[in-house]
């Protein structure tokens, strides 16, 4: 997710205009000819990280090949209220037909890299990451990861696919831990790894000796977290997850786990004030 | 957006599913066997407004014809934490595998509706209702529509072709308030509406003259905003905007206004927490 | 529908050209070969109102971007039986190709955008205004609503989701036109009219009080409907249906009303006689 | 084109109701509850010939599953005004919001066969059959198609890929006729016909000596096409094309041509008038 | 399919890029910087015919269109081990990302094309075509198809559409071929001709009695064949099938028959070793 | 890879119906009539290891609700020539229709099946397995997948966002494998893995060094490849890669790899003879 393809973002945001333009802009249309042309700015009004500018672009573009877009900032970077993000300029019924659905995508994006960003500076200096969960908007998942890794997280995995993560109700059906990770490593392909979900010590011993890539520490205190980073001792790496918050996870990220997960940095982050100004 | 049609939720579930599916879940692909049949509760662990619980069942249904859920509160309904929304049984690799999609759906339509909910009760015994923006997720305006409208607002246009929005930059291009309308008006279907977003009392008197049907008072204080309400004296429907919050909303509604938009309703929700227990 | 976005008729146009290629040009693709340049001449063999000039361009561009599309008449201009519309020059095979694809469009539009002026013309120096319906061919109202437009029709509702018509059946379920007009105005968007379908002189009556956006006067004859519109006196938007042909428009416009809607300008126009002449 | 699958029209019908539906029926959903019930009949105000009651019946199946669609008549049966073709019993909601995507396809249809019967029957004994052209509605050429078929005709080829056609830009391309045949067998599947489109009797004679399968008679009168027939004698199938009217297919039927090919049974047919009764 | 046409192949390359691309190539995006270019070299590991070069290039455009191209060699050149392909520069992302879905385009087509090749040349000098059946992969046909004709076959039909082909079952349907002939000539189309599957020497009489356009002589022995096509004496095309191998094609064909199909030209060639290198 | 979802093959399935008939099944729609019933048989006519029979099953569904499937063998199984794998009864119609579409998937499947099932006999005692690679045919990976996992391989990375591999192109941008490994684990998720294609010993220790997870033994002689194992001695997975044949995948086996990968099982496997019998 460090980027994203022209080609599969192009059908995204296709489908976005299509969702708000419908049978076509009434108000534009009749009031504004085809041959005027306008210069627009992309302005922030509040301070940030900033994540879509590309995206914003693609938008204008596909309503007309003949609108320029000239950005000053590029996706990752901290931009301050009352900077110029971009200037744009071309077509008036392009750029004002366009306007929502490119500050739909820029705002949300820029929004969940900012908070991811604040998560991410509040562990310090600790090696640990914040990373995100599957917890996303349905149709949107590859722009919130996309926002996320541009906000400084490490990434979770993309889907069911990609990692085997055993659960409690896994658990219970493979019998136990152990057999778990067994049944699985028979099968699985060589290329992907097994995390188990712990919530206790024991569990964590457990997944040790069945060699398990990763341990999730769920909803434990950061002691008895603490207490596990010591025993799992660099065997598997270490997930702190459950009940992060911006003011807990520079304590969590004292235990000495390597990442913390949190659902909160893509679905409890406001949208970044960012808006176009002709 | 009283309901969502069943033909048109289940494509966009489908790719949900995808999306979060990939080359197979590769957890429970292994580890439960076909046949294995498990029992789930839907619970709430927040109060709020529930919405999104017939989207959940399709998702349990598309993976699984087997699957029966059992719902014992409808979208709309007060829930509170602790409360038992539906009870699944089926096949639990259906249940497993679906879980987090279904979760996605439930809970950031519920937090929506949630949210719409407190700033329609802080308006209080006025007459004005709140009312959502464009400002939506791009591919999910549908559903999140759906949540706004449960949680008991009256919504705003759909998109661009369902009603003329007479903004700034459109003033512009026609000269003024009075010609924007009027060339407007000789091309409009009958069956569309015409707002002209003022700024000032100046443009509210030119909407009025114009015959606006919606005038969007924009960014006025509550002072002002209660003058152009008189002024307008139900010749125009008024629509407040600009820097709606739960704290203000109150004493906007005092005003007088027929409808206050705020974006903040979709856009800054938070997720309510409604898990799936087995 | 004063414009058609070009990303959105692409896909239709591509999924047209699919199905008129199958497989392939089974007659060009072997007897002319890839390097064959020809100019070919758009000519009208009618007279009538042009509609999808720029459509027809996108065809040919779709094949090839060799393709040159010189355009002398402009969408809802006059043509006469022998104009040259457009000079088409460029590879052999994406003219070939794609002729039949690019008429099938023109052909159409025009038909209907030329039948709508007649009977725009036969109203005559009266305020009244043609309209069309939902009668519309299946996956392609788009175009033929951006036709009518073409033609110099001011445009009905684009479906059921801009405009409420409460007709007959909805009348029985909610009890009366008061009644029905009373529950949707408690839920619906401020953005949005309603229309009442009467029948009666005393329907209109209810549907005046009821503070209807727009009432419709269905299948009545031209002295009711003349006494309808003054009963209305501007207090609603006037609509004439039901049985309006070429020979009558012309009387029931003299009676005052608004707009008279009429699903024979798409539903019974016939293509305009449109060629390519090589 | 005997049948439609289900699988193939339940996509278009989909598409049809999403295009009319838009963000839900605004004037349904509010006046009528999930549970009402109602009885409706489809009755033809015209006589004709019925195509399209099952897509008529998927239409409303798709919306609700608890629709149950009886139907008296079968596609290609004669119908006449006042005949009840089906009685459609279920939820009010689905009925009413599907009526007009289920209408627009019925009375399309059948309107397509109606039109292809007359000119069918205004062969009277002779051999010849109606046949349409690819002159259809970009996206429903299938179901025109059908119509064409259930009306009575033989169907022309259904796009560029299933036969042959030779015209007079082919032939220049080609040098002759002669050329032109030659060079199309050496690379053509055997399983595919070639069509040669002749404009003189010279032509003609080329085309039987090239061994075309069938020879389009192009705007020829009705003596030389007589003359044409005779001279082609049973080598190759014969067409006749270019300005059939109603009032001419008779006549050029005498000629002795095996297929009458006419656009207009497409191009130029009326909607029949069907209704929905409740 | 002398031809793909690009706006139908792009399609079907961007599905196959985001199946191989899923959320991102994480070894390319995180090692190679946005601004490396890099020059590779498409080679050919293997002698063989060359098929889908173009369709290797839009792979690379469609990513960036920075990439440069440069072909050698067409569709239908006979390659020796050794020989480059093409040349490609560009953006090394798209280069490096683009790989694998280019060469299973191009290995897989050509593998097809070269197999077909070695049966027409084991036809040697007799007339007889080499065609091709249905029996292809579940949504690459096209593909396919055209990697055969490229291969110098003649294709047989495309789908189910385009020619009749009367098999043992049918004819039990039908009672007899010359009943099914009969029934089927009623109907269809006069542009599409009729096959007829045939075991003995009896039901190819009975065929050519009924003008079976094409006989098909299925699996029988090459005297009976013979024999066949000497009944046959030109009355209809002959198709020889059944167990056809490399072994015994050049025999089969000198029994006359104008065409062979065999399916194993597509389902059991193996890929060609093209190799990409940098 | 261990199931398919019905919800997913269906359109795939859909897919390859359309592909298939076009405008229709013109052989069968005339010849047998809709109320047909008739009973078919699933043989099989070579011995291997079946795939896809449920997949055959959702074809025939698809086309018809009416047929029943009822199958003696799973994928997975064992299937020795003249066995009957299904017995099929249903709407002859539906039967006659999918029937080349179903062999086309169950025949191509169980031919990967029954080839990875060879060469993981080929390995006989020895811990290594097969697995395959990325070569595949454009859309159809999902299933291609399922039929080497179905034929016993154990799968490799599904797409490139599932595991890092780190090729020769790679190593020369990131300067070294150290370099390689290094700059990819600053920023991969913890959930995925990190393969690195090494052609020698020197390598292999750099890559053991640089902690990758899979080391891959690229186009090594055996001797080679043993001594690379014995270096590795367990601290990462192993990879034996190139030129893998079922001659010498035993023999690359007893060098202690872990994982074989091969192309071959896809990319040259034969269909298997599969057919319906009537």
């Amino acid at each position: 997710m460090k980027l994203l393809h022209n080609f599969i973002i192009d059908e995204h945001i296709k489908n976005a205009l299509q969702e708000d333009i419908g049978f076509g802009d009434i108000t534009t249309d009749y009031l504004v000819s085809k041959d005027e042309v306008i210069t627009a700015k992309l302005n922030t009004r509040q301070d940030g990280i900033l994540c879509g500018i590309d995206i914003a672009k693609r938008v204008f573009k596909i309503l007309s090949g003949d609108v320029r877009f000239e950005k000053f900032f590029s996706d990752g970077d901290k931009i301050k209220k009352g900077d110029t993000l971009a200037v744009i300029n071309g077509p008036a019924r392009a750029i004002l037909t366009g306007e929502r659905t490119a500050l739909n995508y820029i705002q949300r994006l820029s929004g969940i890299a900012t908070e991811t960003k604040k998560y991410q500076e509040a562990i310090g200096n600790c090696k640990a990451r914040i990373t995100d969960t599957r917890k996303t908007t349905p149709g949107f998942r590859m722009f919130e990861k996309y926002a996320v890794a541009t906000g400084g997280a490490r990434l979770h995995r993309f889907n069911l696919s990609d990692c085997v993560m055993i659960k409690d109700n896994h658990i219970q059906f493979a019998g136990s831990i152990t057999n778990a990770v067994k049944k699985i490593r028979e099968n699985l392909s060589h290329t992907h790894k097994i995390e188990v979900e712990c919530d206790t010590i024991e569990q964590v011993k457990e997944a040790i000796n069945a060699k398990a890539d990763i341990i999730m520490l769920d909803n434990m205190n950061c002691d008895i977290m603490r207490n596990c980073v010591e025993i799992i001792d660099g065997k598997a790496l270490t997930e702190a997850s459950g009940n992060v918050t911006i003011e807990n996870i520079g304590e969590i990220a004292k235990t000495g786990v390597d990442v913390i997960s949190s659902s909160a940095i893509v679905a409890k982050a406001k949208t970044l004030d960012i808006a176009l100004d002709m």
